[in-house]
């Protein structure tokens, strides 16, 4: 599974136009998200690098370790393959990277690279390629930061399969209630959900790859909701708990998350004023992603409603993040990200109310900017009405 | 759930021990292996930098987002908890972090970092502190290369649940076969047996927390067996294929991993031939993993038995690696890595033969390097007779 021909050459002509206008003679590419979001190779991350070379002059190739040769030729990725044995190897992969580019002429050449590379493995380029010269590049952060139609498709695809999930998490949970048995562990419900969402994906498409996760989901009830990023529990969810599905589905690696807070059986008024906080900060916040304006003035009209209704002591975290090839990527939703947003952003809207000891309220959605307002990818209900499991 | 107090306060006495050899201030460290490794907290990695400080006088704090104060207080972790609200943040992350360094008089100290922390970080720190002086150490590296007692404790245990989910597997495979219905599809073995371990670790344990994750694994047969990162397919398993259950389990984030490879029916001989190759690496290299002698040295020993039966155009990759906070480090059972195996040491050993069209073959074990020589934590039954599931 591919996007079409056209998006990648799209973007590669775009990597070239930079380079030219900064007078670099390639990008070396090193984060496994860029590489996926230009060629199409999605691989699991180790210890050995992958390689995207990018020249001025529109020569490609990805240096790749030998055990995954054949998957990335299987995948028909939009780059000739160069393979290096193994890591640490005799002959290391920077040095085979070397001579690839020693082979081109280049070995002196001016080297655009993005700063996610680890000063490690910079400093052994550096070592191989001494006479080369090298300067940061956002220019892979900049085609990102808005998605082509083809990978909003993506995207809508993912949320289709992430509302599925929540759907099947809920009916998951009542079913155990009608039964009259026990109530099901946090784990066995996030368990069930992921394989909901995988056995979706597996069903709907062929060569199935990704870059980090097909689907995945974290469930917390009662006071384990109150962490934002706690882990799934051994406890059996009760009558009485807030519950929070925070579920996510990929599409060849175009992420999408939902979350949903629900309640089992009559929420009590304590449980609705947060509820309602939540529901009502997130609803504005999203209504507020509209173009032009700045992440860092969403962030704060969103997150105000919630220190307006005196429960700033309970925010953990901002309104949301960019979602793309990688779950959170810029732009950030943020006080510090003076971002203007633009059309073909994806972001989540996610503002929280965490309360120690007692659970947490948030709902998110997947939000696509459009010139015509903010356009929610993930159509789960959000009122509270729908989401209390009668129990 | 935390290793003993003495094996942080051990950690920490070397680090300082070191600090105070190489003459800096204190070291920071970034990467969440090492933060697991030095003060026992796990936690979710995302785009918020998590800062441990450690520094020459035992003075120490870990400077984490606010969203993951209540869960690293939870987890009761060796160093005072120090947040900022958020990523990007209006202040940075890196500014609270010399914030607190430059009230404790170390703004132009000399601070010792390790070089996984990438290009971009590191500019941002040098800006926020530009009168410190840096220098990258291994220290932490040189630490995790072999495991303390406690920590093969945990090593043990994790061997135990691989072991069970290897048979957990089988019996999944067996009883398909026995209700002469379809053979299951390469990603319901895998959801199965992953989720036997996670029940397994969750039956076990309070507190359960982890770095990457607890309980996964890879499942591939046929063909597709022949890649060795390949995904889960939607195939079903079929009379005739080789499988492979390559799978993985964590206690507190110690990892195992454990692999083998089954024959579903009667094996061809062409199977037996790969299989007995495969096999025969597996045993000559993982007996080769004695105290002293390189990992260069036991990696051409294994490899060489499949080159000498003609096979070396299946080798796709090396004999092994380092096992521990990670699933895959130092050191590296390789060519390219001279470092002598030393008692408390934890290997994978894990030759394969990868036949294009045909299928895989790897067996897996996780070694424990003693001075009595190889202890194989990992005890599933190996020989082609034991794997054989009549169909």
């Amino acid at each position: 599974m591919q996007l079409p021909d056209s998006f990648y050459l799209g973007a590669l002509d775009r990597v070239v136009e930079r380079l030219g206008a900064d007078g670099d003679d390639g990008l070396l590419v090193t984060h496994p998200a860029d590489v996926a979001y230009l060629v199409g190779f999605c691989y699991a991350v180790t210890e050995h690098p992958v390689y995207l070379w990018i020249g001025a002059d529109h020569d490609r190739f990805v240096l790749v370790p030998e055990l995954d040769r054949e998957y990335a030729e299987q995948q028909r990725i939009h780059a000739p393959v160069q393979t290096y044995f193994e890591y640490p190897g005799v002959t290391s992969p920077e040095e085979h990277l070397a001579g690839l580019l020693r082979r081109r002429g280049l070995g002196a050449g001016r080297i655009a690279y993005t700063s996610s590379v680890s000063v490690g493995t910079f400093d052994r380029l550096r070592a191989v390629l001494p006479e080369a010269t090298w300067a940061t590049s956002d220019v892979v952060a900049g085609l990102r930061l808005t998605k082509a139609p083809e990978e909003i498709e993506l995207h809508r695809q993912a949320a289709d399969i992430c509302d599925s999930m929540l759907a099947a998490g809920r009916t998951y949970i009542e079913d155990a209630i009608a039964a009259a048995g026990e109530l099901p562990r946090e784990g066995e419900i996030a368990r069930h959900v992921i394989g909901h969402g995988t056995d979706l994906v597996y069903q709907r498409y062929d060569r199935v790859v990704f870059t980090t996760k097909l689907a995945g989901g974290l469930v917390y009830a009662g006071p384990n909701a109150a962490n934002p990023h706690g882990l799934p529990s051994s406890r059996r969810v009760q009558r009485g708990d807030t519950l929070i599905l925070s579920l996510g589905a990929a599409v060849l690696s175009r992420f999408v998350e939902s979350e949903r807070t629900f309640v089992i059986g009559e929420p009590s008024a304590e449980q609705r004023r947060y509820f309602e906080t939540a529901r009502t900060a997130q609803h504005i916040g999203t209504e507020a992603m509209r173009v032009g304006r700045t992440c860092a003035d969403v962030n704060a009209e969103c997150l105000d409603v919630i220190r307006d209704a005196g429960f700033g002591e309970y925010l953990r975290h901002r309104q949301g993040h960019g979602i793309g090839v990688q779950n959170h990527e810029a732009p950030w939703v943020e006080d510090g990200d003076p971002t203007p947003l633009a059309a073909g952003m994806v972001l989540s809207s996610e503002p929280g109310v965490y309360v120690p000891g007692h659970g947490g309220y948030r709902i998110s959605d997947t939000v696509l900017v459009t010139a015509e307002g903010p356009e929610r990818l993930t159509t789960y209900p959000r009122s509270l009405e729908e989401n209390v499991i009668a129990a």
